[in-house]
């Protein structure tokens, strides 16, 4: 019995795993898309989102399993518990990635951009995929230091989103209303990828270090969470 | 032991319920704050928001010490699952009236939008309103005939957002650069708390009957969820 049990939180640990290598997968995919103007790449995010979906239910549907039946305590309920909040925000950066690509296809054969917002927003994306290797890492490896990092890389996102309000409210900067909405949402998408890495980098801290800080059970009240 | 544990299970119901009543009041007064230019209201959504994540947390501490001292099964695990997910629904759904809010705040004394739009936006206002207010009834009688309302309401403010993107994208609408970013940003906002509604609903019904449908797991995989 204690043997099966084992095996379903280490299988539990390999989904979720296995999840966040796709979502990484997903976030480059979709970000090369986007400035590649590359309709074969946001298709293969758009079709792989419902793969991500499934392998996110599967986690929840044996997280819940897992507390019924064995009632684990201490590091096992801990294991359990990341997980399930997790898998939720790593289903969300999918999504994310979903949005990306679904913009990136709406445009093809153009870029979503022009000029000097096509560059920040380029700066965007490479920021966005960039954090979401770092986050796939530290699942990975484990390593506490690559959190810092993961800051880091948030607060440049953040900042390179009012780069892109300065540029959009400045009614000179040339730009179609198409333009305009698109990056609005792009920037939104890809800061908002920054704010559920930093929410899963520090439920992963959680996990290693077991300290249970309220800071690692909620989202960053201070972010733009939505 | 048992009779702790009911209490610690009451609590946490309790707590939801005043989580969720709180959440109400935010995305009520958050709304009117937006159609009214009114700066008190919009100040007291955004006060009132640290409120809302400090309830959460202790939902999600009383949680975890409930699974983790008591290991509870069948309904009382249901009970502490749909907890744990629902107070974190209602907490970004808190974020988003705090975001309409500053948006409200940063435009006093003027409307954060104009002619057509401004009617658009008024109306997922009066939406987003009702569907939260459809929700938390839902919460407090557990009348599952109210899930479908909700359902609806969240057609409903799709089917506005669409109105939105439609009059954003003709050039000829005159909006300044201001307006333009603001209706893009408030209608999402208004957006994703119909989604949400929709998330926790399906979650109180996963309570009322049992139903663990996959469904009632995850946020809709259909809706334009970040």
């Amino acid at each position: 019995m204690r043997e099966i049990f084992q095996q379903e939180l280490a299988d539990i640990g390999d989904d979720l795993l296995a999840l966040g290598q796709r979502v990484g997968h997903a976030v480059d995919t979709a970000t090369r898309a986007l400035q590649e103007a590359d309709l074969q790449l946001a298709e293969e995010v758009i079709d792989d989102d419902r793969q991500i979906d499934l392998i996110e239910e599967r986690i929840e549907t044996a997280c819940l399993n897992v507390l019924a039946l064995q009632a684990p305590v201490a590091t096992d309920l801990r294991l359990v518990v990341s997980a399930m909040r997790m898998s939720a925000t790593l289903e969300r950066m999918g999504d994310l990635a979903s949005h990306v690509a679904y913009t990136a296809r709406a445009r093809f054969p153009h870029v979503a951009s022009s000029g000097a917002m096509l560059d920040v927003l380029a700066r965007m994306a490479q920021e966005a995929r960039e954090i979401t290797a770092l986050l796939v890492k530290l699942m990975e490896e484990r390593d506490l230091e690559l959190v810092s990092r993961i800051h880091s890389k948030d607060d440049r996102l953040d900042m390179l989103l009012r780069q892109v309000f300065d540029l959009l409210l400045v009614e000179e900067t040339p730009l179609t209303r198409q333009e305009l909405v698109d990056a609005v949402l792009l920037s939104r998408f890809l800061e908002r990828l920054g704010d559920h890495c930093v929410a899963a980098a520090k439920r992963v801290a959680y996990l290693v270090t077991g300290n249970l800080d309220a800071s690692a059970l909620v989202e960053d009240p201070t972010s733009t969470d939505d």
